[in-house]
């Protein structure tokens, strides 16, 4: 009753939505990506650095590099989904900050002097910018299976490089047969929100 | 065209939802922040994590307590918002694991030899699911201010323990007059997303 969200667009993003361990053949093209950084690239960052960067894999070849570096239990899903994406944070993202935020134009300075404060930037907003990113794909009709399980060095080396962290890797599709887990339980409200 | 999710879902959670910056007197209650907590829970983190905890900073003497921490910019603000919630990550949640992951036995093992290795993951996560709670903020068709602009360590010290990490600040409430700086530009699909 206390959102105006409609109840449709709660199940397709939160409620019915799940983590698809399985997918259909049917492709994710191109034009469905771009409807859905269309939309997400909305969603707020500090400073609005937008420091998320996304790897579309998909040649058989480029697919087969990355099998190799997740975790075996990812492997199958992985060199299974219509579309597979990497997605990593610009640790030079300040490059682009006269850009992103032209009215404060010492903020590019703000963070030529850090490296470490820049990763701890990237870091954080390309996640909050990864999850916006996991919205839309549901909100494209599609399921997400964003993964942590892999080898993150490898998969830098091997696809970006020194300035660019990758922070998951995402498989993209319809969901298949005995596509979900049953759903993990959430931690009461009590236990996570506490008021001073 | 590419998308299934309504237009005005699309328009309420990014398109013209936007960082506000005032705020009208319009208290934000417990039960809006339960259905939004309610609805942002089912979103996915890596192994059902759910690190995110939230302190809902209520009392005019918190308040006062954290505006002081907050970058000269953010003060007023954050003084005048009908709700302000400190988001941290608990580096601590593998504690939870055996009830959010209760297939996986060993899931809290996992996490018990290395604290670097739970910050890691805590602050991904949360910061996953902050994105997740900034959608929600915005379901409940209330504005989310979420700032990065404080003194994260003061704030950590003054309201959490050395096991919760604050991410960042969110300011909540129904916008004011003059809410919006003009929208940011955003990056070019093609500045941000390759193809291999």
């Amino acid at each position: 009753m206390s959102l105006v969200l409609d109840p449709a667009a709660q199940d397709l993003l939160f409620r019915e939505a799940r983590t698809a361990n399985t997918f259909t053949d049917e492709p994710v093209t191109d034009e469905q990506v771009q409807a859905i950084y269309d939309l997400v690239k909305f969603g707020p960052t500090s400073m609005n650095q937008s420091p998320l960067r996304v790897v579309l894999v998909r040649s058989p070849e480029a697919r087969e590099r990355l099998v190799q570096h997740m975790s075996e239990g990812n492997q199958k899903k992985t060199a299974a989904a219509p579309l597979v994406a990497i997605l990593a944070a610009d640790n030079e993202f300040h490059e682009e900050l006269p850009q992103l935020f032209p009215h404060f134009p010492q903020a590019k300075d703000m963070f030529a002097a850090s490296r470490e404060n820049r990763e701890k930037n990237a870091t954080l907003n390309a996640a909050l910018q990864a999850a916006y990113f996991i919205i839309g794909v549901r909100a494209a009709g599609l399921a997400a299976g964003p993964m942590t399980g892999l080898d993150l060095a490898a998969v830098q080396k091997e696809f970006l490089d020194d300035d660019h962290t990758p922070l998951m890797v995402v498989n993209i599709g319809k969901p298949g047969p005995d596509a979900w887990f049953p759903r993990g339980p959430r931690l009461a409200y009590d236990d996570v929100v506490t008021t001073v």
